[in-house]
């Protein structure tokens, strides 16, 4: 950490400062520019740098405060150079093969889900997705089943042996969710609901973490090292799109957050183009657009009647739309070198 | 609401929408443009609109759905002209005289809290702030005291006098923070954390609700209407900035949703320039402008020592700065026709 | 277009904009729903639809005017379904073939400009880049050769036989740079420089329109209409990246923005992921993902000594990164149907 | 300027960047930290540092270069404490008095224009604004009379003695533009035109610099140091909103861009209200926000008949609601210490 002087500090001033540092145990480095005087602390653990910078950003004489290292650690690459591979029942992610996860955005009836769920299967998706406790805008709209919705998702899965991923948006809900689940999912306004990170932590399944829609790739990342912090490093990044002034997308998906993901993390990440877009016709594009660019998967929403779905039609593919998008994804899963078939590298 | 078809949409699809329309018992109002078809929908009550707007716009041959009445009722001034007024403790938000919340950013110790109370109070503050859950990017950072934080500052408000307001993260904690405090906050991340807002609707207390870092007007005021559909009316919007690409401050203060949202809402509107400027010399600054552009009151953060704060220091006024603001601040709310004391107005 | 009325709008506020409309010689088409009453206008020409929508805004018994058409007609896909093919020398955009953009951020000297051009043509570029003209936040940076850039680039070309692009940034300079280039360049800060679009329209030359960058898909289009609304109809689209919060980018590259521009407009769009990510180690996903969303091409920087650079230089692939990502590109480019040779797709 | 080392650099990396510094003149102050080397380079002159940071940049084994101080120097208050009053004509910008410019968007007639002048004079304005050259999203939208326009404003100028203010756009028109005008204006989509900000760097006449709707405030200052460098030290900032995602208002307004600026440097700043919001509702809360916030002025607006306007009419005043707001202002300019009328804090 790096702390830059005002033009006008004193002697005494760095010499408050030095010993703040000194007192602390950590060693001060000082480096005297032409213009400005630096001085480095140096020693300092990672879980006390927040404070720290705080701390001397509030003295009047400094002007800037400079982390170095990036803070996190448990998800962090440099800390384990080798990519994380997680089991989702009997599904890999993060490993050779590509992973689709299909659905449709709620569980709104066993018809529904079900005819939704053999066409997906069908057409080739390896995990079933589907809310059944569904965030809204508006407090008037439909809100999820409930555990009426999870029991629903356990029987699609006894039906076509896809796993499940479904939603969690409540502390109160971890348990209850994590029984039926076999991934749970952490949707962008709770990226940084911090008790809900926490209580994931305690969990013994694994955690999809969608990118808040207004996150920085670092705070995304410091949200993954709250779930690790706590013990489960089972953990899947999702990039589903950021909030920007484009009004012709629902959100404006960032592409390079994938290879910048792989740079910084060993997590695995997956690609949301259904919530990122909002818009059907862009999601085929955009799908085989996060393959090439280095993501493990994608989660794809998927509906056996759009137009009579009870949340986010616009941007759900139909069962025969998904179906042509699996057959278009081939040739492009064959050049990012990532087979379409769970097994079917170790197999080659 | 208004359906824009596609261009090349057909008589038949125009058949098929105007039948979806009808057979929900609403009424189809058709106006051909000369490049484009339009279907009014008229008579839905607003608690279907967002689900209808939805089932349209995924039919393929629709272009648009255009919205035209605002998305929340119960807090639209339009449902009450007048503006409404909060009781926090024996203090009025939302009345003539603007209201100061004053208080460190975590609640450290009892020391801390008191001395700071104490200066906060003598300086003319009206209401205690300081958090005992608080928020924090990094898992590694404090966190609060937790319920020992909301003693310290039961205990601060018996000995100033001043009623406190207090933020509440995880709907576990909603109970215990309401037996505490006198106004329950709701922080930027938890503005969309829907779980918590539905059961402060259940609570009898007030809450002031900080706009998300990435929330629309609309989507924030949204977010009030889901505490007011449960039936909790006592609502206290703050701003406290947007995230936006500039980095010199740690957020955008919107100074123009003051006077949005006294056009669009009924509710009492205060500011918050310590979180928006993350700056404590750009801090009085903002404070005049917000009280000039009509806000009901203020949220600043006041630290007895900000450079030993676990938190925020380098936003955090000291108890001199504080007291040299609130002498500043006199001839703007004079100008505002808004006295810095309670009961002023009415006395005159 | 639509205008919405005030909730408490009178019969003489309707008959006050009823006849401006009909004065103007347009038809009122009426329809009065439960809340508001909306007024239709039909039958101006686009032309005429950006002041008529601002002098019915400014009355004050209007709450809103609705747009339903795009502000844009001679580059609209509506006009003209099937898709524009550019030619830049011998080489075409838009066609089957992928193009191939590369060189130096900046022509810098006779040598750095022949070793790239060469390199970047052995690896199989189509075109080669470099400016001439630089923009440059800093007043004291590098602001490029000038002419002697331009001869410098003629050079080039008649050494290898690669058309050469490169940017205008000043009005007086138009004829200068189409004396030389082969496609000009308008970057990202003189997107909405009107006087350069207009005076680029005169030109006989294709041109090649960054997007800006904070522009809307919509402002982007209507900047490329400027230029065809003068008659020069050569234009070719270029994603390079909008503003966003994240830091980790020097841009967010808009992925969607390829899928939409195809629905949107006949031109032909290209994507350039060097200025979008400003990180090397990020530029080949991001070239890979926009051929697999369905870009005409891309454009990349290669300096044969990226650490001598005058400008840009992290950003930059070496002459061995190129031809590289070159071998890589060729599953994706096959995978999306469209070949890396010119011609090749004719000849088969 | 520091240069952070990968985790992995190894000796002969830092040698070669040891090297580099030094063969440039340099010295080399090095760092070893706990898990990265840093590299300080001192001495390098502030307009080789960009340069620099990108050159060193591009070697593979940095991972980042930290620049210590800001990259503009002229505009600078650390070079400058004083601030600078800069004359338009009589009246004095950046003294006691605030200055009020106020006028049409567009000049459209000399009716138009005159009438508004003598109202906006009458109300208490001290400089007329009105556009001869207006930028316009749309190629077929009004885009002002030009010169015609130029002698209307004179013509008004002669007639209510203000003095005038107004855009220019395009180098080739400098000249006339100042042949004319009292202040040059620079309009957000020009603040990153570097041609011209060199051209206006020769004129002799003050610029007032609106910043640029995606610029942050440090591009903004170096915007402002490109006039500077070229010898024309007659600069106003104008802040004017920036884009973000919020639709309701046309932009935000950056309340803390006042104080931050006042900081940063020594040049007057004023404030436009009705670009940032773009509904004339909300101007006078800004208007009055800008000037409790240290703005040195505002620029309003003011159409005599708006419905009627050629451009921006919904957020123009009409000369009732002018001299309204200018009442209004009187007790938020005296709690400013501000007179409204120039001269009168030297008389006093």
């Amino acid at each position: 950490m790096i702390v830059v002087l005002k033009k006008n500090a004193t002697e005494a001033d760095l010499h408050t400062l030095s010993e703040e540092i000194e007192k602390r145990g950590y060693q001060v480095h000082l480096s005297r520019g032409v213009e400005r005087t630096l001085v480095g602390c140096i020693g300092a653990p990672e879980k006390d740098k927040d404070l720290l910078a705080d701390q001397f950003a509030a003295f009047p004489f400094v002007e800037d405060v400079v982390r170095i290292l990036k803070p996190y650690k448990i998800v962090n690459r440099e800390f384990q150079p080798e990519r994380s591979q997680i089991r989702i029942g009997n599904v890999v992610v993060g490993g050779d093969a590509l992973v689709i996860m299909a659905g449709p955005c709620s569980v709104e009836s066993r018809e529904q889900l079900l005819e939704t769920a053999h066409g997906a299967k069908a057409a080739g998706a390896h995990i079933l997705r589907g809310g059944a406790f569904k965030p809204s805008t508006s407090p008037y709209s439909f809100h999820g089943l409930g555990e009426e919705g999870l029991k629903l998702l356990a029987e699609a899965r006894a039906a076509t042996g896809l796993p499940i991923i479904t939603e969690v948006m409540d502390t109160r809900d971890v348990e209850l969710v994590a029984r039926y689940a076999d991934c749970l999912q952490v949707g962008t306004r709770n990226m940084a609901n911090f008790s809900l990170l926490r209580e994931l932590g305690e969990v013994r399944k694994p955690v999809m973490l969608k990118r808040g829609m207004s996150a920085t790739l670092e705070e995304w990342l410091q949200a993954a090292e709250y779930i690790a912090s706590r013990g489960n490093y089972e953990i899947i990044l999702c990039e589903r799109g950021i909030r920007t002034f484009e009004p012709y997308t629902r959100n404006t998906f960032d592409i390079s957050a994938i290879p910048a993901c792989r740079e910084l993390s060993h997590l695995p990440i997956v690609a949301d183009p259904s919530h990122a877009t909002g818009k059907r016709t862009l999601v085929p594009a955009v799908v085989k657009a996060a393959i090439a660019a280095g993501a493990d998967g994608v989660m794809v929403e998927v509906h056996s009647r759009p137009e009579r779905a009870l949340k986010d039609g616009p941007q759900a593919l139909t069962l025969i739309e998904f179906a042509q998008l699996m057959r278009d994804l081939e040739p492009f899963a064959a050049a990012a070198g990532r087979p379409l078939k769970q097994g079917e590298a170790e197999t080659e």
